[in-house]
């Protein structure tokens, strides 16, 4: 049994950190699946799922400076060259966050720890509207 | 069908790389699926899960000197403003690795190479028992 | 229901950036699948998956910087001490970026964006035959 929903956030791009891990819980749960996998998939390529615990200090400065000494915004970048625009760094912090995670539905939970979030990082250096999907396969 | 397998870990903290391969498929086998997919899930904000050759060098110098230069232990970090803490480079080093692998199971073997273990990195500050959650759909 | 799919590509290593999408794509269509997963897994511990833009800027030339910056090729590995080889940043790298992605499948078509693609990135030192299994769940 397969159930898909869309979840639709708006960013602001610029390493924006959002928390969803609300509309994830409420795609499992809406769905009455027991036990399974929900995959949470980021369509594009200048954004990317993880888990953290969501707080500002994480959310707003701590993972941007981790990125920022991978991929710097202000560094040369030949896919900026190619395209003429601005957001070499997004892509390549994209690909190595990596556009999914999957979490395990146990007894109609999704099993996060406590302060373990469900987080979308938006990349890209203007404000979009993003697309996520939870797959959830039991 | 789904079915759920709770592996638990003592770890040192510290970047401590446990090698969770044998509990991944003593659970794969338990369980006596032939075809599907088996997610390996930790439950927690400060630790992750990848494969790796797992040997001494690799585990226990080579991949801390790689998170060590993408969220050094001893930088500022505002989560630790926040909380008081000491481990805002474990948070960091979690949310980079990510959660979650996904690996197929087939004819009843995952699909493992030979050199390639499923490990655990435990970040944090201290000694933890960790969780993982094993689901295995097929 | 579970099908099982090997792709089979020659790499020619040292970062080698490779686009499986229409591979993926495939093997997907084939099966007939309308709704589920797909996860891409490569077997060994010197390679790993993600997607991206591809296009020759970020393929060819900035992921691999990013990747030189966290392990560098030049660097002291404790591994390359154990085994007498020159791999260790490839095996540091793979961990990084892990072994799989999950790629949801809905109405027979997985949910990439316009301008992203799957992708294998050949860390070692050397040309590898590399088997991705692509295993899909519904």
């Amino acid at each position: 049994m397969t159930n898909t929903c869309e979840i639709q956030v708006k960013t602001k791009g610029n390493n924006h950190v959002v928390n969803i891990t609300e509309q994830v819980t409420e795609a499992a749960s809406k769905c009455g699946i027991k036990n399974g996998l929900a995959t949470v998939f980021v369509v594009g390529s200048t954004a990317g799922v993880t888990t953290t615990e969501y707080e500002p200090g994480l959310a707003d400065y701590d993972l941007e400076a981790a990125f920022e000494k991978i991929a710097p915004k202000n560094a040369r970048y030949e896919h900026e060259e190619t395209w003429h625009d601005d957001n070499g760094h997004a892509h390549v912090r994209a690909s190595l966050l990596g556009p999914s995670i999957t979490v395990p539905i146990v007894e109609g939970r999704l099993t996060l720890g406590t302060w373990q979030q469900i987080i979308l990082i938006d990349f890209d250096t203007r404000a979009r509207n993003r697309t996520i999907v939870c797959q959830i396969v039991s």
